[in-house]
């Protein structure tokens, strides 16, 4: 069934990342995969818009199933392989409740986190402002802070002692903060949920390419 | 069951509504509620801040546990209760992914809209900027033309003929569009969508109560 998927990506990209790490966690290995350049804009290739109207990546097809969005592209493939590969939504009521509080709380982390990482690409430069510049940071301060805390209270995983699906989809919104600068010292129960994880059999195997080669960025340094 | 849950909620928000839709679609009748205002700042309170850390509603309680993101408390809800009422996440695997991508792109639509609709109260007075107040708009109207196209292809609901999780959850957003003034004369796969499942017993019971005594708003007379 594999054979049947095809999954365009770009590296270090955690929407596209969270596909990957499904695919090994539900081992679903030996799909069709493309690597594309953000760079060289080629998430607006033809390729990729007659799969995905939006021209976004990731661009994600599973049989006749699209599925870009990687929420739903996870969700799906559990579903759909509940028996196979590891089972990702718990069966315990509470580990159930936290998991699903967790990931859909990390859409507020995710769009604070792009508000003050692209002010600059999403915001015109006569619009700028230095105040929504630092308003933007104070509150991605605040939501890091909760997710700290949150963090600070679990065994390893963001819903208690297993992986589920809520550390498939947030994780690599985590990694992808530290590799452009977050503070180990700062945010250490974020960091040791990062450092814990990240020789994960189905993370190791998808961890960006790029991230390899080249040395983190400092855009949240200061966060 | 029902006795033991708790939710705080505000009128027309479609966050709440999505609970509210949910417990009636799962014959949870029965349950504890408040209904709050947003105009008093009610959703500051501590009774919600002991609930919901962000001071946001809505604030759920099922159990013991805290489930305030509005999908989590629906996806927690049809899991934990599978064979009571309606069962709204399809077996069939073509309506199941329809459903999981378009529940997932609803995060964009429900983002465009705010971006349009709150940018007064959400930039201070000295950021405003009419090219972004314009932007916004074109934003949401791309956006609103994607949905008039998806609904102009299906039956009745999202993701078929079968009312499921995503009409659950995209319902209210779609409908306080309308309240607010959306052109039934420009879209009218939406306004089809509207009516059609204005009086579905969930919807109908659950309608916003200060809805029925104000007249419609017109924000987005112009979208």
């Amino acid at each position: 069934m594999a054979k049947d998927m095809t999954l365009l990506w770009g590296s270090g990209s955690p929407p596209c990342w969270r596909i990957q790490i499904m695919l090994e966690e539900k081992q679903l290995q030996g799909y069709n995969q493309k690597l594309l350049s953000f760079e060289k804009k080629e998430h607006k290739s033809q390729e990729v818009l007659d799969m995905n109207p939006r021209g976004q990546l990731p661009a994600f097809k599973c049989g006749n199933h699209i599925l870009n969005e990687s929420y739903a592209a996870c969700f799906f493939l559990e579903n759909q392989y509940k028996s196979q590969g590891n089972k990702l939504i718990p069966d315990s009521p509470d580990a159930q409740a936290l998991m699903y509080q967790r990931m859909f709380e990390a859409f507020t982390l995710s769009q604070k986190m792009v508000d003050a990482m692209y002010y600059n690409f999403k915001v015109p430069e006569e619009e700028r402002h230095d105040s929504a510049v630092q308003r933007n940071k104070e509150a991605l301060t605040a939501e890091l802070k909760l997710w700290e805390g949150y963090l600070n209270k679990t065994d390893c995983c963001l819903a208690g002692k297993e992986f589920t699906l809520a550390d498939a989809l947030i994780f690599p919104i985590i990694a992808f903060m530290f590799h452009c600068g977050l503070s180990s010292e700062r945010y250490p129960a974020l960091a040791k949920y990062y450092t814990s994880l990240m020789d994960r059999p189905s993370i190791k195997a998808t961890w960006p390419p790029y991230w390899k080669s080249t040395s983190g960025l400092d855009m949240l340094k200061t966060v």
